[in-house]
Protein backbone atom coordinates (compact mmCIF):
# COMPACT_ATOMS: atom_id res chain seq x y z
CA UNK A 1 0.00 0.00 0.00
CA UNK A 2 0.68 3.77 0.07
CA UNK A 3 3.71 4.53 2.18
CA UNK A 4 7.61 6.12 2.15
CA UNK A 5 9.07 8.67 4.29
CA UNK A 6 8.24 11.58 1.86
CA UNK A 7 4.63 10.57 1.61
CA UNK A 8 4.10 10.29 6.00
CA UNK A 9 6.05 13.15 6.23
CA UNK A 10 4.13 15.44 3.82
CA UNK A 11 0.73 14.00 5.51
CA UNK A 12 1.65 15.18 8.53
CA UNK A 13 3.37 18.65 7.48
CA UNK A 14 -0.35 19.46 5.65
CA UNK A 15 -1.83 20.11 8.87
CA UNK A 16 0.44 22.97 9.41
CA UNK A 17 1.72 24.71 6.84
CA UNK A 18 1.67 23.80 2.73
CA UNK A 19 4.23 21.28 1.42
CA UNK A 20 5.39 20.13 -1.83
CA UNK A 21 7.29 16.10 -2.10
CA UNK A 22 10.32 16.28 -4.28
CA UNK A 23 10.94 12.04 -5.59
CA UNK A 24 10.52 9.57 -8.20
CA UNK A 25 8.05 7.23 -8.40
CA UNK A 26 7.22 4.53 -11.05
CA UNK A 27 4.42 3.53 -13.49
CA UNK A 28 2.72 1.85 -10.81
CA UNK A 29 2.17 5.32 -9.13
CA UNK A 30 -1.40 6.30 -10.20
CA UNK A 31 -4.36 8.02 -9.36
CA UNK A 32 -5.09 6.63 -6.56
CA UNK A 33 -2.16 7.60 -5.13
CA UNK A 34 -1.66 11.13 -5.77
CA UNK A 35 -5.22 11.35 -4.34
CA UNK A 36 -3.90 10.79 -1.08
CA UNK A 37 -1.79 13.98 -1.54
CA UNK A 38 -4.08 15.92 -3.00
CA UNK A 39 -6.75 15.43 -0.87
CA UNK A 40 -4.47 16.79 2.06
CA UNK A 41 -3.37 19.39 -0.35
CA UNK A 42 0.33 18.54 -0.56
CA UNK A 43 1.63 19.81 -4.16
CA UNK A 44 2.99 16.71 -6.04
CA UNK A 45 4.71 19.27 -8.91
CA UNK A 46 8.06 18.03 -8.06
CA UNK A 47 7.19 13.67 -8.01
CA UNK A 48 8.98 12.71 -10.90
CA UNK A 49 7.53 9.65 -12.44
CA UNK A 50 9.71 7.43 -14.12
CA UNK A 51 9.76 4.08 -15.90
CA UNK A 52 10.06 1.28 -13.49
CA UNK A 53 8.44 0.35 -9.92
CA UNK A 54 8.10 2.05 -7.18
CA UNK A 55 10.29 1.87 -3.96
CA UNK A 56 8.80 -1.46 -2.23
CA UNK A 57 9.35 -2.15 1.29
CA UNK A 58 8.07 -5.13 3.08
CA UNK A 59 8.10 -5.79 6.73
CA UNK A 60 6.66 -7.06 9.70
CA UNK A 61 6.70 -6.83 13.30
CA UNK A 62 7.49 -9.08 16.30
CA UNK A 63 8.26 -6.29 18.71
CA UNK A 64 6.59 -2.73 17.46
CA UNK A 65 9.82 -0.57 18.20
CA UNK A 66 11.88 -2.40 15.85
CA UNK A 67 10.82 -3.39 12.08
CA UNK A 68 11.50 -6.72 11.06
CA UNK A 69 12.47 -6.34 6.66
CA UNK A 70 10.86 -9.07 4.32
CA UNK A 71 12.06 -7.36 0.99
CA UNK A 72 12.89 -4.06 -0.10
CA UNK A 73 12.90 -3.00 -3.86
CA UNK A 74 14.99 0.12 -4.82
CA UNK A 75 12.99 0.04 -8.41
CA UNK A 76 13.09 4.28 -9.56
CA UNK A 77 15.00 4.65 -6.06
CA UNK A 78 18.14 3.01 -7.65
CA UNK A 79 19.22 5.50 -10.45
CA UNK A 80 17.29 9.03 -8.35
CA UNK A 81 19.00 12.35 -8.74
CA UNK A 82 16.61 14.84 -6.76
CA UNK A 83 15.82 17.31 -9.07
CA UNK A 84 13.78 20.68 -7.48
CA UNK A 85 12.00 23.08 -9.60
CA UNK A 86 12.48 27.06 -9.03
CA UNK A 87 8.97 26.69 -6.47
CA UNK A 88 10.85 23.97 -4.56
CA UNK A 89 13.91 26.06 -4.48
CA UNK A 90 12.38 28.67 -2.81
CA UNK A 91 10.48 26.80 -0.23
CA UNK A 92 10.88 28.41 3.44
CA UNK A 93 12.36 24.99 4.77
CA UNK A 94 13.37 21.66 3.99
CA UNK A 95 13.36 18.40 5.56
CA UNK A 96 15.87 15.43 4.09
CA UNK A 97 13.57 11.79 4.41
CA UNK A 98 16.10 9.29 5.06
CA UNK A 99 18.11 8.49 2.14
CA UNK A 100 21.75 8.16 0.96
CA UNK A 101 23.52 11.19 2.72
CA UNK A 102 25.25 12.19 -0.41
CA UNK A 103 21.91 12.86 -2.07
CA UNK A 104 20.46 14.73 0.94
CA UNK A 105 23.88 17.26 1.17
CA UNK A 106 23.15 17.99 -2.49
CA UNK A 107 19.86 18.84 -2.21
CA UNK A 108 20.70 21.10 1.02
CA UNK A 109 23.51 22.83 -1.18
CA UNK A 110 20.64 24.01 -3.74
CA UNK A 111 18.90 25.39 -0.46
CA UNK A 112 21.48 27.48 1.28
CA UNK A 113 18.75 30.20 2.15
CA UNK A 114 16.51 27.60 3.99
CA UNK A 115 15.21 28.76 7.38
CA UNK A 116 15.92 25.89 8.67
CA UNK A 117 16.54 22.03 7.58
CA UNK A 118 15.29 18.73 9.18
CA UNK A 119 17.18 15.60 8.57
CA UNK A 120 16.30 11.78 9.15
CA UNK A 121 18.99 8.70 8.77
CA UNK A 122 18.98 5.24 9.80
CA UNK A 123 21.63 3.04 10.62
CA UNK A 124 22.54 1.59 7.06
CA UNK A 125 24.32 5.33 6.28
CA UNK A 126 25.92 4.69 9.77
CA UNK A 127 27.66 1.70 8.81
CA UNK A 128 28.51 2.33 4.95
CA UNK A 129 28.64 6.03 4.64
CA UNK A 130 29.08 7.59 7.59
CA UNK A 131 31.86 9.93 7.34
CA UNK A 132 29.04 11.44 4.45
CA UNK A 133 26.47 11.85 6.64
CA UNK A 134 28.89 13.60 9.29
CA UNK A 135 29.16 15.97 7.28
CA UNK A 136 25.98 16.21 5.77
CA UNK A 137 24.76 16.50 9.59
CA UNK A 138 26.88 18.89 9.88
CA UNK A 139 25.01 21.87 7.15
CA UNK A 140 21.30 20.96 9.30
CA UNK A 141 19.56 22.51 11.89
CA UNK A 142 17.56 19.44 13.32
CA UNK A 143 18.24 15.84 13.27
CA UNK A 144 15.77 13.06 13.82
CA UNK A 145 17.59 9.85 14.80
CA UNK A 146 16.56 6.89 17.04
CA UNK A 147 18.08 6.36 20.19
CA UNK A 148 20.56 3.59 19.77
CA UNK A 149 21.38 5.32 16.06
CA UNK A 150 22.53 8.16 18.07
CA UNK A 151 24.68 6.30 20.36
CA UNK A 152 26.07 4.43 17.52
CA UNK A 153 26.80 7.11 15.52
CA UNK A 154 29.15 9.12 18.39
CA UNK A 155 30.12 5.96 19.58
CA UNK A 156 28.69 7.56 23.06
CA UNK A 157 26.44 4.77 24.79
CA UNK A 158 25.17 7.82 27.24
CA UNK A 159 22.14 9.58 25.29
CA UNK A 160 22.87 12.63 26.46
CA UNK A 161 26.68 12.57 25.68
CA UNK A 162 25.63 11.48 22.63
CA UNK A 163 23.49 13.93 21.76
CA UNK A 164 25.62 16.74 22.85
CA UNK A 165 28.22 15.29 20.27
CA UNK A 166 25.75 15.57 17.52
CA UNK A 167 24.51 19.27 19.13
CA UNK A 168 28.89 19.37 18.48
CA UNK A 169 29.02 18.86 14.88
CA UNK A 170 26.72 22.13 14.06
CA UNK A 171 22.80 21.11 14.10
CA UNK A 172 20.76 23.17 16.91
CA UNK A 173 18.56 20.32 18.16
CA UNK A 174 18.63 16.59 18.04
CA UNK A 175 15.31 15.00 18.31
CA UNK A 176 15.90 11.18 19.74
CA UNK A 177 13.23 9.25 18.74
CA UNK A 178 12.03 6.26 21.24
CA UNK A 179 9.49 4.63 19.54
CA UNK A 180 6.28 3.50 22.17
CA UNK A 181 8.45 5.83 24.97
CA UNK A 182 8.19 8.68 22.88
CA UNK A 183 11.26 11.31 22.28
CA UNK A 184 13.07 13.55 23.92
CA UNK A 185 15.01 16.78 22.50
CA UNK A 186 18.66 17.98 23.40
CA UNK A 187 19.53 21.73 22.68
CA UNK A 188 22.77 23.12 23.45
CA UNK A 189 20.74 25.07 27.01
CA UNK A 190 17.67 22.59 27.22
CA UNK A 191 15.90 19.56 27.66
CA UNK A 192 12.43 18.29 27.15
CA UNK A 193 10.77 14.72 27.06
CA UNK A 194 7.62 13.62 26.27
CA UNK A 195 6.19 9.83 26.40
CA UNK A 196 4.11 8.36 23.34
CA UNK A 197 0.31 8.85 23.02
CA UNK A 198 -0.80 5.83 24.85
CA UNK A 199 -2.95 3.72 22.85
CA UNK A 200 -4.76 1.06 23.36
CA UNK A 201 -4.74 -0.83 19.62
CA UNK A 202 -1.47 0.14 17.67
CA UNK A 203 -1.89 -1.85 13.95
CA UNK A 204 0.97 -0.51 11.86
CA UNK A 205 4.24 1.65 13.27
CA UNK A 206 5.38 1.95 9.56
CA UNK A 207 6.09 5.91 9.04
CA UNK A 208 5.60 6.95 12.76
CA UNK A 209 8.74 8.61 12.61
CA UNK A 210 8.59 10.67 9.75
CA UNK A 211 4.55 11.71 10.95
CA UNK A 212 6.69 12.78 14.30
CA UNK A 213 9.06 14.85 12.15
CA UNK A 214 6.10 16.18 9.58
CA UNK A 215 4.29 17.35 12.24
CA UNK A 216 6.71 18.56 14.24
CA UNK A 217 8.60 20.55 11.48
CA UNK A 218 5.28 21.20 9.83
CA UNK A 219 4.19 23.60 13.24
CA UNK A 220 7.74 25.14 13.50
CA UNK A 221 7.32 25.64 9.56
CA UNK A 222 3.75 27.61 10.39
CA UNK A 223 5.40 29.44 13.38
CA UNK A 224 8.30 31.26 11.37
CA UNK A 225 10.68 28.90 11.94
CA UNK A 226 11.24 29.92 15.23
CA UNK A 227 13.30 27.42 17.24
CA UNK A 228 13.03 29.02 20.90
CA UNK A 229 12.96 25.88 23.43
CA UNK A 230 8.69 26.36 24.05
CA UNK A 231 8.00 26.27 20.27
CA UNK A 232 9.98 23.27 20.24
CA UNK A 233 8.29 21.85 22.89
CA UNK A 234 5.27 22.25 20.95
CA UNK A 235 6.86 20.94 17.81
CA UNK A 236 7.54 17.94 19.48
CA UNK A 237 3.73 17.33 20.85
CA UNK A 238 2.37 18.31 17.38
CA UNK A 239 4.84 15.27 16.48
CA UNK A 240 3.99 13.15 18.96
CA UNK A 241 0.32 13.59 17.64
CA UNK A 242 0.86 12.88 14.41
CA UNK A 243 2.40 9.55 14.71
CA UNK A 244 0.12 8.01 17.22
CA UNK A 245 -2.90 8.87 14.39
CA UNK A 246 -0.23 7.33 12.26
CA UNK A 247 -0.37 4.11 13.64
CA UNK A 248 -3.79 3.62 14.40
CA UNK A 249 -4.24 2.05 11.16
CA UNK A 250 -2.69 0.72 8.30
CA UNK A 251 -0.47 3.02 5.63
CA UNK A 252 -1.82 6.36 5.11
CA UNK A 253 -5.79 5.75 5.91
CA UNK A 254 -5.92 7.32 9.64
CA UNK A 255 -3.93 10.50 8.39
CA UNK A 256 -5.29 10.61 5.19
CA UNK A 257 -9.37 11.19 6.73
CA UNK A 258 -7.56 13.09 10.28
CA UNK A 259 -8.57 16.56 10.76
CA UNK A 260 -7.34 19.30 12.55
CA UNK A 261 -9.32 19.54 14.84
CA UNK A 262 -8.62 15.77 15.93
CA UNK A 263 -5.07 17.08 16.32
CA UNK A 264 -5.10 19.72 18.49
CA UNK A 265 -7.96 18.11 21.37
CA UNK A 266 -5.17 14.80 21.02
CA UNK A 267 -2.44 17.82 21.65
CA UNK A 268 -4.58 19.51 24.86
CA UNK A 269 -5.27 15.66 25.92
CA UNK A 270 -1.32 14.79 25.90
CA UNK A 271 -0.57 18.02 27.82
CA UNK A 272 -2.87 16.90 30.07
CA UNK A 273 -1.24 13.74 30.52
CA UNK A 274 2.04 15.12 30.90
CA UNK A 275 1.44 17.80 33.72
CA UNK A 276 2.84 18.04 36.88
CA UNK B 1 28.29 -3.91 49.33
CA UNK B 2 25.47 -2.40 51.02
CA UNK B 3 22.37 -2.92 48.66
CA UNK B 4 18.70 -4.48 48.69
CA UNK B 5 15.40 -3.44 48.14
CA UNK B 6 14.61 -2.90 51.59
CA UNK B 7 17.43 -0.31 52.11
CA UNK B 8 16.84 1.45 49.16
CA UNK B 9 13.47 1.83 49.35
CA UNK B 10 13.89 2.79 53.53
CA UNK B 11 16.47 5.45 52.20
CA UNK B 12 14.41 7.10 49.39
CA UNK B 13 11.24 7.45 51.75
CA UNK B 14 13.08 8.99 54.80
CA UNK B 15 13.25 11.67 52.79
CA UNK B 16 9.43 12.35 53.22
CA UNK B 17 8.50 10.02 56.39
CA UNK B 18 8.99 7.81 59.15
CA UNK B 19 10.31 4.66 57.85
CA UNK B 20 10.20 0.97 59.89
CA UNK B 21 12.16 -1.72 57.59
CA UNK B 22 11.65 -5.19 58.67
CA UNK B 23 13.69 -8.00 57.72
CA UNK B 24 16.63 -10.43 58.31
CA UNK B 25 19.83 -9.72 58.25
CA UNK B 26 23.14 -12.09 58.66
CA UNK B 27 26.14 -11.78 61.22
CA UNK B 28 28.21 -10.28 58.19
CA UNK B 29 25.92 -7.22 58.86
CA UNK B 30 27.44 -4.36 61.07
CA UNK B 31 27.80 -1.26 62.51
CA UNK B 32 28.34 0.14 59.09
CA UNK B 33 25.25 -1.06 57.92
CA UNK B 34 23.14 -0.18 60.34
CA UNK B 35 24.89 3.64 60.42
CA UNK B 36 23.56 4.13 56.93
CA UNK B 37 20.22 3.32 57.99
CA UNK B 38 20.25 5.56 61.05
CA UNK B 39 22.10 8.15 60.06
CA UNK B 40 18.55 8.68 57.41
CA UNK B 41 16.67 8.13 60.47
CA UNK B 42 15.11 5.05 59.46
CA UNK B 43 14.06 3.46 62.61
CA UNK B 44 15.66 -0.43 62.12
CA UNK B 45 14.13 -2.30 65.73
CA UNK B 46 12.60 -4.71 63.28
CA UNK B 47 15.67 -5.96 61.52
CA UNK B 48 16.38 -9.58 62.50
CA UNK B 49 19.87 -10.43 62.87
CA UNK B 50 20.20 -14.07 62.75
CA UNK B 51 23.05 -16.43 62.29
CA UNK B 52 24.23 -17.23 58.89
CA UNK B 53 25.07 -14.60 55.92
CA UNK B 54 22.76 -11.55 54.81
CA UNK B 55 21.07 -11.85 51.69
CA UNK B 56 23.91 -11.41 48.33
CA UNK B 57 23.54 -10.49 45.05
CA UNK B 58 26.09 -10.17 42.59
CA UNK B 59 25.34 -8.92 38.89
CA UNK B 60 26.60 -6.87 35.74
CA UNK B 61 25.28 -4.35 33.29
CA UNK B 62 26.19 -4.50 29.46
CA UNK B 63 22.48 -3.01 29.54
CA UNK B 64 21.71 -0.01 31.64
CA UNK B 65 17.95 -0.92 31.79
CA UNK B 66 18.59 -4.99 32.64
CA UNK B 67 20.89 -6.59 35.26
CA UNK B 68 22.87 -9.62 34.68
CA UNK B 69 22.77 -11.49 37.39
CA UNK B 70 26.39 -13.50 37.94
CA UNK B 71 25.41 -14.56 41.81
CA UNK B 72 22.54 -15.24 44.41
CA UNK B 73 22.59 -16.39 47.55
CA UNK B 74 20.00 -16.20 49.50
CA UNK B 75 21.36 -16.84 53.09
CA UNK B 76 19.55 -15.68 55.84
CA UNK B 77 16.39 -15.48 53.27
CA UNK B 78 16.19 -18.92 52.92
CA UNK B 79 13.91 -19.23 55.67
CA UNK B 80 13.02 -15.61 56.42
CA UNK B 81 9.46 -15.73 58.06
CA UNK B 82 8.40 -11.48 58.31
CA UNK B 83 7.68 -10.80 62.13
CA UNK B 84 6.49 -7.29 62.55
CA UNK B 85 6.21 -5.84 66.08
CA UNK B 86 3.29 -3.69 68.00
CA UNK B 87 4.93 -0.10 66.58
CA UNK B 88 5.79 -1.48 63.17
CA UNK B 89 1.86 -3.29 62.87
CA UNK B 90 0.37 0.50 63.73
CA UNK B 91 2.63 2.08 60.85
CA UNK B 92 0.24 4.30 58.93
CA UNK B 93 0.97 2.34 55.01
CA UNK B 94 2.87 -0.75 54.14
CA UNK B 95 5.44 -1.77 51.28
CA UNK B 96 5.84 -5.03 50.49
CA UNK B 97 9.45 -5.29 48.41
CA UNK B 98 9.86 -8.07 46.17
CA UNK B 99 9.71 -11.11 48.18
CA UNK B 100 7.88 -14.46 47.20
CA UNK B 101 4.10 -13.45 46.78
CA UNK B 102 3.08 -15.63 49.65
CA UNK B 103 5.10 -14.12 52.38
CA UNK B 104 4.34 -10.27 50.94
CA UNK B 105 0.34 -11.83 50.87
CA UNK B 106 0.58 -12.68 55.01
CA UNK B 107 2.46 -9.52 55.77
CA UNK B 108 -0.46 -7.23 54.48
CA UNK B 109 -3.05 -9.43 56.03
CA UNK B 110 -1.35 -8.42 59.62
CA UNK B 111 -2.02 -4.58 58.54
CA UNK B 112 -6.17 -4.72 57.45
CA UNK B 113 -6.29 -1.28 58.28
CA UNK B 114 -2.87 0.47 55.94
CA UNK B 115 -3.52 3.71 54.55
CA UNK B 116 -2.22 2.01 51.63
CA UNK B 117 -0.14 -0.57 50.74
CA UNK B 118 2.23 -0.85 47.60
CA UNK B 119 4.11 -3.99 46.01
CA UNK B 120 6.96 -4.62 43.90
CA UNK B 121 7.61 -8.15 42.56
CA UNK B 122 9.43 -9.71 39.81
CA UNK B 123 8.98 -12.08 37.07
CA UNK B 124 10.48 -14.56 38.68
CA UNK B 125 7.32 -15.04 40.99
CA UNK B 126 5.26 -14.30 37.46
CA UNK B 127 7.02 -17.73 36.49
CA UNK B 128 7.06 -19.59 39.23
CA UNK B 129 4.23 -17.97 41.63
CA UNK B 130 1.46 -16.60 39.91
CA UNK B 131 -1.39 -17.28 41.19
CA UNK B 132 -0.05 -16.18 44.39
CA UNK B 133 1.08 -13.08 43.18
CA UNK B 134 -2.14 -12.36 41.22
CA UNK B 135 -3.75 -12.99 44.82
CA UNK B 136 -1.65 -10.79 46.45
CA UNK B 137 -2.07 -8.06 44.15
CA UNK B 138 -5.68 -8.19 44.44
CA UNK B 139 -4.81 -7.55 48.14
CA UNK B 140 -2.72 -3.71 47.50
CA UNK B 141 -3.52 -0.63 46.04
CA UNK B 142 -0.48 0.91 44.19
CA UNK B 143 1.71 -1.62 42.01
CA UNK B 144 5.28 -1.27 40.98
CA UNK B 145 6.41 -3.56 38.27
CA UNK B 146 8.70 -3.43 34.70
CA UNK B 147 6.63 -2.71 31.65
CA UNK B 148 7.43 -6.72 30.42
CA UNK B 149 6.28 -7.87 33.90
CA UNK B 150 2.92 -5.98 33.39
CA UNK B 151 3.02 -7.72 29.89
CA UNK B 152 3.76 -11.19 31.19
CA UNK B 153 1.52 -10.98 33.95
CA UNK B 154 -1.87 -10.20 32.20
CA UNK B 155 -0.46 -12.53 28.73
CA UNK B 156 -1.09 -8.61 26.97
CA UNK B 157 1.58 -7.42 24.18
CA UNK B 158 -0.18 -3.64 25.10
CA UNK B 159 1.07 -1.76 27.74
CA UNK B 160 -2.13 0.38 28.58
CA UNK B 161 -4.99 -2.71 27.63
CA UNK B 162 -2.07 -4.81 30.07
CA UNK B 163 -2.46 -2.40 33.03
CA UNK B 164 -5.81 -1.47 32.60
CA UNK B 165 -6.17 -5.55 33.09
CA UNK B 166 -4.15 -4.96 36.00
CA UNK B 167 -6.35 -2.25 37.93
CA UNK B 168 -9.04 -4.73 36.90
CA UNK B 169 -7.72 -7.05 39.68
CA UNK B 170 -8.38 -4.16 42.81
CA UNK B 171 -5.49 -2.03 42.89
CA UNK B 172 -5.87 2.10 42.24
CA UNK B 173 -2.58 2.31 40.53
CA UNK B 174 -0.45 0.73 38.31
CA UNK B 175 3.05 2.02 37.85
CA UNK B 176 5.20 0.37 35.03
CA UNK B 177 8.70 1.34 35.75
CA UNK B 178 10.77 2.05 31.89
CA UNK B 179 13.83 2.05 33.13
CA UNK B 180 15.78 5.44 31.33
CA UNK B 181 12.57 6.01 29.67
CA UNK B 182 11.42 6.88 33.22
CA UNK B 183 7.59 5.75 34.40
CA UNK B 184 4.22 5.68 33.13
CA UNK B 185 1.33 5.56 35.84
CA UNK B 186 -2.43 4.28 35.54
CA UNK B 187 -5.36 4.82 37.25
CA UNK B 188 -8.58 3.58 36.74
CA UNK B 189 -9.67 7.45 35.45
CA UNK B 190 -6.04 8.50 34.26
CA UNK B 191 -2.70 8.27 32.38
CA UNK B 192 0.78 10.53 33.34
CA UNK B 193 4.30 9.61 32.28
CA UNK B 194 7.41 11.05 33.01
CA UNK B 195 10.88 10.86 31.31
CA UNK B 196 13.84 9.51 33.99
CA UNK B 197 15.88 12.49 35.14
CA UNK B 198 18.55 13.27 31.86
CA UNK B 199 22.09 11.93 33.62
CA UNK B 200 25.80 11.89 31.37
CA UNK B 201 26.91 9.70 33.90
CA UNK B 202 24.74 6.19 35.17
CA UNK B 203 26.96 4.47 37.67
CA UNK B 204 25.12 1.55 38.91
CA UNK B 205 21.42 1.06 38.13
CA UNK B 206 20.91 -1.20 40.82
CA UNK B 207 18.47 -0.52 43.67
CA UNK B 208 16.72 2.24 40.83
CA UNK B 209 13.44 0.72 41.48
CA UNK B 210 13.30 0.25 44.90
CA UNK B 211 14.31 4.20 45.29
CA UNK B 212 11.46 4.94 42.85
CA UNK B 213 9.07 3.34 44.90
CA UNK B 214 10.61 4.64 48.16
CA UNK B 215 10.31 8.43 47.00
CA UNK B 216 7.21 7.80 45.71
CA UNK B 217 5.10 6.13 48.54
CA UNK B 218 7.23 7.78 51.07
CA UNK B 219 5.97 11.41 49.34
CA UNK B 220 2.56 9.62 49.34
CA UNK B 221 2.86 9.05 53.09
CA UNK B 222 3.54 12.32 54.01
CA UNK B 223 0.93 14.07 51.68
CA UNK B 224 -1.48 11.58 54.17
CA UNK B 225 -2.60 8.74 51.99
CA UNK B 226 -3.97 10.99 49.12
CA UNK B 227 -4.34 9.10 45.89
CA UNK B 228 -5.78 11.82 43.54
CA UNK B 229 -4.20 12.22 40.23
CA UNK B 230 -2.06 15.42 41.16
CA UNK B 231 -0.64 13.70 44.43
CA UNK B 232 0.07 10.67 42.25
CA UNK B 233 1.98 12.58 39.67
CA UNK B 234 4.15 14.95 41.97
CA UNK B 235 4.88 11.24 44.51
CA UNK B 236 5.92 9.60 40.51
CA UNK B 237 8.42 12.84 40.11
CA UNK B 238 9.54 12.64 43.44
CA UNK B 239 10.11 8.99 43.13
CA UNK B 240 12.32 9.64 40.02
CA UNK B 241 14.70 12.26 41.17
CA UNK B 242 15.63 9.43 43.92
CA UNK B 243 16.33 6.78 41.48
CA UNK B 244 18.08 9.39 39.31
CA UNK B 245 20.46 10.27 42.58
CA UNK B 246 21.02 6.12 43.25
CA UNK B 247 22.15 5.70 40.06
CA UNK B 248 24.65 8.28 40.13
CA UNK B 249 26.78 6.53 42.23
CA UNK B 250 27.27 2.95 43.68
CA UNK B 251 24.85 1.03 46.14
CA UNK B 252 23.46 3.70 48.95
CA UNK B 253 26.59 5.72 48.59
CA UNK B 254 24.70 9.01 46.88
CA UNK B 255 21.52 8.63 48.16
CA UNK B 256 23.49 7.99 52.01
CA UNK B 257 24.99 11.90 51.23
CA UNK B 258 21.48 13.32 50.00
CA UNK B 259 20.02 16.15 51.32
CA UNK B 260 16.36 17.48 50.67
CA UNK B 261 17.09 20.45 49.46
CA UNK B 262 19.26 18.44 46.80
CA UNK B 263 16.40 16.44 46.06
CA UNK B 264 13.62 19.52 45.81
CA UNK B 265 15.68 21.01 43.09
CA UNK B 266 15.85 18.34 41.07
CA UNK B 267 12.01 17.76 41.42
CA UNK B 268 11.68 21.58 40.15
CA UNK B 269 14.79 21.01 37.33
CA UNK B 270 12.73 17.75 35.81
CA UNK B 271 9.31 19.61 36.25
CA UNK B 272 11.09 22.19 34.13
CA UNK B 273 11.60 19.52 31.55
CA UNK B 274 8.17 17.97 31.07
CA UNK B 275 6.49 21.32 31.00
CA UNK B 276 5.01 21.95 28.04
Amino acid sequence: MLGGSAVHFSLAASFFTDVRVVGPVGDDFGDDEYAVLHGRGVNTDDIEQVEGKTFFWQGHYEDLNQAQTDDTQLGVFETFEPKLSEASLGADNLFLANIQPDLQRGVREQMPDAGFVGLDSMNLWIDIAKDSLLQTIAGVDLVFLNDAEIRDLTAKPNLPLAAKAVLDMGPKAVIAKQGEYGAALFTKDGFFALPAFPLESVKDPTGAGDSFAGGFLGYLSAEGDATDHATLRRAMTYGTVLASFNVEEFGTERVSRLTREEVDERFETLKGYTTL
